[in-house]
């Protein structure tokens, strides 16, 4: 930590600092420039809000932090990828090892003829998850907000059909035992991710988590988030680059997708990519796919629909059948170089 | 309504959109350009979803509406201004009436001597109402959460003592009930905004509502989670600006302050300014509460602390008592030129 | 400036560093924390290019800047406010000190009956300064590009017939004298707040220079453009907020309005506000135009014109001549409230 | 062209609409809804600032482009992709055509020395073009500005030593003949993309364009800029994403790469990847680099320099020889896929 004091501040003024810093444990050295006094703090002490509340005193210009605000989802807590297992009735799924895994399926569950012919779909091109939203968040209160507990039933049945695992949205700190009773992942949306009253009962969730990055939320605010979840005691987390807000309106949102390669480095956790609402627009999506490939994520997840212009909601971003089984055979060369890539880095470790 | 097909659309393509667009209850008009359709749809019919329905549709290049997505909370619908009272024991306050309506007080509620400090250096000013925090949305797990029930305790003390009503957050569906019981205007967060849940449950929560703008929300998507609100039973709906995420780093959030003048043209709801948050910086918020009453806010909210740099949260944008008490004074000849202004228009409606 | 090392840097890493920054002329003090070793410099030292070459280093984690990247711009250079005076044949004008200025006009310089319509219904308001282009920067190369020369003799000419001074765009180098032999003040667009060619030509134009913000350029930013004006030789520069591109779209722009604050903390140098560009939408400029006096903005830029539906230009966001004179009534009494503030200000000096 | 008007607007207002958009050569139709009447207007009239002259009317409410503002860079006008094609003294590179093609060197040329052993360096892994920076775009008026013609003598110097062809950059049009007369390739940087006396003076100039996106430009202003070089006489435009400004801080901007997928969509010219200005940081080059081949740029443009931690300029985000050798290596799987692809399209045609 860095407090760099105002110009011309007193002795008396850079020690009260010094003292206050003391006080939560750290060890305190000041540089007395020719211009202005600089105080650095290191230790580890308690940072709770130490920020603000040197910021707040008149004599002090600026506090800079220099360690990451989060530990547990840190590479410098644990270095290795995080792994996460999934068991359903006819095998188990990884994620963060050595397979790219893909998860597909409608924006939202509509009716059961609907979500098994997905299932079948996404299964006949060896994708492992199935996604599917029963509570939906939409902008407007007059949108279509999702069958609900029927919308897992159904869910529950397609997993059943086909070995899939299934992946749905959870919308409210109440709904975590109903729908963690019928999912495998619990996909918490964009607009939830400081949520923090659901973030805190994720962690008692006993289901992995799937953890969509805010619309206009900073890659540490997501890793903090990330760590609300840990912290609260559900290791099992995956983070989902979704596009971010921007001026830019040709997509639907800016796909960071540096993002997955900067979480890469800074984190132990699995990254997904998400580049249907990351575009919004369905030809965009193969091309998409095949960069998230290519960076390094640990796999898609992708929105399909029997007849996406009859969709309920996304069908702009939702690939057709034909399409989505298309894409996975575009996908095939890359996933090849990509499984190559980590079997190297798994070995090395 | 109106839907723009690809180049060289055949005439039974055009004739399918159309179809489409009727069967939800729309009049439809096709134009035949040099170059390309356009479809015009006009009417009261279903419009749940049918912008993305058609733009999934291949042969359908954009589809754009022209009404407003929302409609109780418009000015269409509602000409006059919504008048909000909340009433307490010394008396009745009135919020987007002929008042302009101070809020100040503490980020967290911290104990009870400092809330009852605040409240009394608020009371002092002519203020009406306390704000302070008993559920806190942080970023980091590892920060101050709030009192909880216990702060709510104390601002409802901290009421007693002084007559002001108290506003304070709610982070949860869950907690609706708990909050309403002690508040007298029940905040939601900026990261709440689009919490459908809850949003839908503030519909029966029985209290007004200060819903704060969401950092990366446009101005429709506020008026959308009005829209949640009321359309869910509860008319009494503030909406406050407080500051949007841009790349500027020398405030806190980018004040978006016009945004109050188009929520005036498209909206009947109050409209509160908080320059504490959006500038993040204490010298700032003087000069942008003028520029708040100035532009025609219904009141604003601000953060104050008896010790700034001891506060839990937030000390480098609290004012301290003498500081909040001096920007009481500097603003009172810009309230008086409000007070006429509104007055004027209240006499012409 | 503080350099934080990476996590287990050896002393011999810490070492090489310290002598790089040495060399450059600063004196050098190592933290050693338990976690990972912090320097400081500090001294005035040759500060070019030097956090990037450190920060290229594999030891370095970040190197962060203490002080202003700016100095003859900023208010420790510098502590009494700049004011900027310009003579016209009936009188002078001053920006910056006891006088708020309003510049208004058309966006383009049409004809001559437009622009002397124009420039006289300026100056029967009290305004002192005829904004107009000549020279037009437009997205679209089949827009209307401006009169260019000719512009500038009617400018010219309505400045003989009104007394009123002249502020015209110049957009590149190679016009700068050209424009400066017409014009009182030059004015630099948004889009080339970083065409340093411009910038340094503009060193030695001899007329003061109105420098508007970059669509997506920082505060500090907006002052290192501005620094190289005045370290090219030029001191009399002022700013222009005009809205900054963010994903909101109800407005053309969004009004950064805290701007003009800190800009008041950081530089001596007078700031403008143009709530014309900010909003694009004239029903906003009024109340935008109070909130940007009551801030605290030395003067307004607006535009105008005689018959805002046959603009060539930014007729959406023109006021008609009565809307702009019924606007400079509703501020009058804004400014005698500035007026009276600065006079307290300026006596205290 | 979509009109619609305000609510209750009377017949007379609507045929006044009508009769201003006919003046300019449109067919015109009006729809009548039962709430508003909207107004839909085909053909190939004269678009000059129409939109803004229309909303400019105060009946109404809204007018909508629905055809791209641009012609001759959209697919539309030319279906099949621009070859681009530069002569060296050893040979003919193209770029748009059936080759991946990289472009690499210094941010700036700073000696002869550094940028002969760059452009050794660059040649020997088969990369085509070398890049350096002559004329240097800086922020502070205090950081090294470029070598300037000294600078182009020594890329010239590199060219015939190596046969690489040479793109450097131009800052003003007073100097675009004389960067002409050295490079192969001119650059436009981020911040002259609206620099609009510099682009029509680009459309004389003789050479193949690099025209780098802004940084908070949208897709379509890129493509209305590449459209004012090419409609002031030069058909040679390449696209170039070198990431845009957003609130995300762990990179350097935000790399838009779905805009690489669009622009593949709206238009015929070749699309270039810049990662290294993308992210700002050394590590995160190569992954990006890998997503740019995948989702089908056209080539790449990436910084290095012998010593990076000397680097006059742009230090952190600059590679070692062995790591862009090394990339290079990594690379050459993934643009065999790329070749196999573009070879299948282009016999498609």
């Amino acid at each position: 930590m860095i407090i760099s004091m105002k110009l011309h501040s007193t002795k008396q003024e850079v020690e009260s600092v010094c003292e206050r810093i003391r006080e939560r444990g750290y060890k305190v050295h000041s540089i007395e420039g020719e211009e202005r006094v600089v105080i650095g703090a290191v230790g580890v002490g308690d940072t709770t809000n130490i920020l603000e509340s040197l910021e707040a005193m008149n004599c002090v210009e600026k506090a800079v932090r220099i360690s990451a605000p989060y530990k547990f989802v840190s590479k410098e807590f644990k270095n290795t990828r995080t792994q996460i297992k999934i068991r359903t009735h006819t095998g188990e799924i990884e994620i963060g090892g050595d397979e790219f895994v893909m998860m597909a399926g409608p924006c939202s569950v509509e009716s059961e003829k609907q979500i098994m012919e997905c299932a079948e779909a996404v299964a006949a091109t060896g994708a492992k998850v199935l996604r599917g939203g029963a509570f939906k968040p939409r902008t407007s209160p007059y949108d279509f907000q999702g069958l609900e507990e029927v919308g897992l039933k159904l869910l529950a049945k397609a997993r059943e059909a086909t070995g899939l695992a299934i992946i749905t949205e959870v919308m409210s700190d109440r709904d975590v035992s109903l729908v963690a009773e019928y999912a495998d992942i619990l996909q918490i949306g964009a607009r939830n991710m400081q949520n923090f009253a659901l973030l805190k009962t994720l962690g008692s969730a006993g289901r992995p988590i799937l953890l969509k990055r805010g619309m206009s939320s900073t890659v540490k605010e997501l890793l903090m988030s990330a760590e609300y979840i840990v912290a609260h005691g559900n290791p099992n987390v995956m983070l989902c680059e979704r596009g971010i807000r921007t001026f830019e309106t040709v997509t639907r949102n800016t796909c960071d997708i540096a993002a997955v390669a900067a979480l890469n480095e800074l984190t132990h956790l699995p990254v997904i990519l998400d580049p249907s609402h990351a575009t919004g627009k369905r030809s965009l999506v193969p091309p998409l796919a095949r960069a998230g490939v290519a960076i390094g994520a640990d796999g898609l997840i992708i929105e399909m629909h029997p007849c996406p212009e009859k969709a309920v909601s996304d069908g702009a971003q939702s690939l057709t059948f034909p399409q989505f089984s298309a894409m996975m055979k575009d996908l095939a060369p890359y996933i090849k170089l990509w499984k190559a890539a980590r079997a190297t880095e798994l070995a090395a470790v």
